[in-house]
């Protein structure tokens, strides 16, 4: 059970998409902590409160993710698990980075739902981050929760934007990706081929305006595998609650996946009929609306494991 | 300020549709407590677990409301302040009644989204519910966590569907309609005509099966007038939080139309800059999907008092 | 079979609402014919292109609706055939109006999918309309095809906007309700309680900006009852294709109904199996887009009747 | 200006993923002429209507595509005119297959919005097809009206399931896209990288149960360069009409989409005003939906070239 380490410098360039052509830059046993150097969801090129990001910003070249970790053993038909173990800033302060980018965005026209009114202003705000805090400004100080964005298997034959969320994880946003909670994920290619980046010091649900206070950390997460645990979607565990999680539009979709799947794994591995756990995810299920920004929107539904136990 | 009692016998028929045309059953003052006996929201007509919910309810004969009840001197324009007081049980134990319906739910095509597949088996859980619990079976047992279900003032002109939530509030099955909060609702016509009913003694997020722990109670209120607030849509304030209510679909319309509307009340009541609330709400915004089942969805977009202070 | 005739006096007061509760203005008997005199959906008041819309129309005061006609014998169950005889313009030139309205509309944010954006630039267009044309500018004409944009029946206990389609018909904006059609709708009260207006002088698929040739018409109508023929969804007959119109949000559902209602109709009219008359819509169905601009998209689904013969 | 031929032996392996990856099987010069052999849709799999779609089929092997065809010349910002010259039928008859795939189609759950009510039947229909007619059944024959349900270029990074259809063109089952048409599509990497299959010999508008008349056939298409043309949308013309190609879910955004980009090209194209050609496509547009079963939803907005001369 080996400590790695994904440099910047091993890591050398960072990809935009996530899938089976890539060379991988490190491979890991399951069991292995690797510690990552992620950078920013801007890569790192929104410097100060002048720069215009939309000039910053090449289209399409926004959340640039470390990988692809190829962990030994992972067939298709296995899980990946990923325990979040720490996330730490680096670099130097003010570190965290929000800002409005044109036709991007909770409360605008998009691409991908355009309208013909002007965009709004773009808009940078730089923060410190330490592990305490946010220093939103001089009245507002939010509690620091990391967690990583953007994080996923490859899929077996295609390449998807680091953008987009979809059943093999990606840009899910989702704050319980964070220390103390496991994720899995499917693997679809030989060696799962991990990539992540794009975390976060803190975001709200929804991540509304699109860019929540991103920042460069050191991420600290341990690779195992469940053998011939084949998945559709995502799951999540964290000490109190099991989760499921759905990417895609409209929202409602998100979420129908994201119970459809909680009900599949009450069944499989809590011993529930499928009706009854209809019924009680009806009455104390959770939903945590993780974007309703990103090219898929993404829902994690989760039950209370004090639901589970007997 | 006087304590008012809106008995069944008072009520006599309960109403079905939300509206300016059906007669008052109670006149009320400002600052007036009103304790009202609700029906379940299937009108106490599923007795037993062998009854076939398809056959005991006529078609849209769901929801039975209380109400109209006219508060003096209210004018559109104003808004009507609804602080939820308790929330008692009534009737004859199990009073607690949750089933499927055939072609209602999040996880079965309806009469607004209509396949082809066969319905979903119909299904009846009747559970015992106390002031501290529901009894769902031998093994599970939930937190007894009651709040209204469709509570909503008239619209000026039409009579909108009791399952229907819309900006006069209504069906919004939302859980954060519960004792110690207080529900902000749009005055559209004198004497803003307020119906309440359907209420919940345990609801998950998003309500999957469309029918939660429904339950016939005691409800008390108090209501206060605050002139010249023209809301358009409901909004809420608990000890902790203040939240906009949006319904709509798609889902994401309903999260949109929540935070648009807390953004615009941030500016109004608390001096936000409208770009500021929306990079905040950004980073601390929390949200609770209330229903993904009904004509329209709900979502309540909300953000803590920890932030709006000073 | 008698000529009747619902003039701007007989009608006095225009509705803005589809409901069970105005006094009927007319009673007709099944076979006979109405001349209808409608406004254009902007009420008449925009009155040149210098006029400000927001200003010249107060909130939901748009689409006043002629009736209730009352036909004798519509029962609840029945289906009222509403064929369209003839749409002629009247009234002085410029007669006919379409503007850009403020927040309304396919290709901008709405109060019920709203963004940050500013509004565009409100505008108007007054047009000259004959029975042969539509004169847009010095350089384009279209023909005229003139439809009705607004018509329904009254549900049993809501009032409905009447900018609002559903299944009792109402905006649905669908330029197959011209000339020459039959449109089927559900009676859901006595006497069916029907309401039109709205009439365009041309649409094109979608209605895009929200507002097309709006023009105040001598509309005639004749009016049959098909006893015992209950309707879930408005249907709509030409000399060429049978046709079910849907109304919801998303659009998809909109098609969904539209196809959902083509197919039981295939079943009880045509003696197809459900499964085959799936497979054949696969191949040979056509959609109308009728609007996606109000608060529900409408879609019509229809099947050429060459292949319903036999 | 060469003739070339891509026959399944020089095709070799079939696509199932549209990117930047595969090696090219052809390379043409602008102005050549390619002779493409198709397969069905279903890879030829489904041999008779014993056959069981989703045994024959393994998961994502669905939409078998040539390609990629490189284009001398072509780079990034331009777009590729692809001249859709015929499409022959080829093969032993019946060489047509439609079917209902488990969880697949416009009017059941997918696995994108998941219900838990049973999958439809299995089912397979085996139709004769000639350059006249499909042979439906004794009763029914339906036109011939071949058109390619898939073809796009390379995205830059991403490679993309060749179910999916997106801005790159790709699975939109668009009609339009048919002999005498010409379909433009964005030069996103170098050589363009031309991806095509999955002829239809018939689809009703939105391609209902998911499976249209699928056949192998002999399609020639005539590749053309427009040097600095970046395209945001795939685009169409026909001798009548200029079309503007959205996909997206919800329904209404791949609408939006079309609308937008199509006022863009009456812009730049045709001098028309931008809140001009927004009004005159709402009085004049028209919307093809081409499918509401795909990953993504496709929809064209057109206007006649009638309204475009001058």
């Amino acid at each position: 059970m080996a400590l790695l380490r994904l440099t910047e410098q091993i890591q050398g360039e960072y990809h935009y998409t996530i899938g089976p052509y890539s060379p991988p830059v490190l491979t890991a046993n399951p069991g292995d902590t690797v510690v990552v150097e992620t950078l920013d969801a801007l890569g790192g090129k929104i410097e100060d409160e002048r720069t215009r990001p939309s000039r910053a910003l090449k289209s399409f070249r926004a959340n640039p993710v470390n990988g692809p970790i190829l962990v030994r053993g992972a067939e298709p038909g296995d899980a990946l698990a990923v325990r979040i173990v720490s996330i730490k800033p680096r670099g130097p302060q003010p570190r965290g980075t929000t800002c409005l980018l044109p036709f991007f965005g909770g409360l605008t026209g998009t691409v991908r739902s355009p309208t013909l009114q002007e965009p709004l202003p773009e808009l940078v705000r730089k923060v410190e981050v330490t592990e305490e805090e946010v220093v939103w400004s001089d009245r507002l100080r939010f509690p620091y929760q990391p967690f990583i964005g953007t994080i996923g298997t490859s899929p077996e034959l295609d390449s998807i934007n680091s953008l987009t969320p979809d059943s093999h994880g990606g840009n899910m946003d989702l704050p319980d990706v964070r220390p103390g909670n496991t994720l899995y994920l499917p693997v679809r290619a030989a060696g799962a081929r991990l990539f992540l980046g794009d975390c976060h010091a803190t975001q709200g649900d929804g991540e509304l305006c699109g860019v929540a206070v991103e920042f460069p950390t050191e991420t600290t997460i341990r690779l195992d595998l469940v053998k011939n645990w084949p998945l559709q979607w995502p799951r999540l565990e964290s000490e109190d609650f099991i989760m499921s999680v759905g990417s895609a539009r409209p929202l409602e979709d998100a979420a129908r996946i994201a119970f459809r799947d909680l009900i599949a794994w009450l069944e499989e591995g809590y011993g529930f009929e499928r009706l009854e756990a209809y019924l009680v995810l009806t009455q104390v299920a959770r939903v945590r609306l993780a974007n309703m920004v990103d090219p898929n929107y993404t829902v994690g539904a989760s039950i209370s494991k004090a639901y589970l136990a007997g």
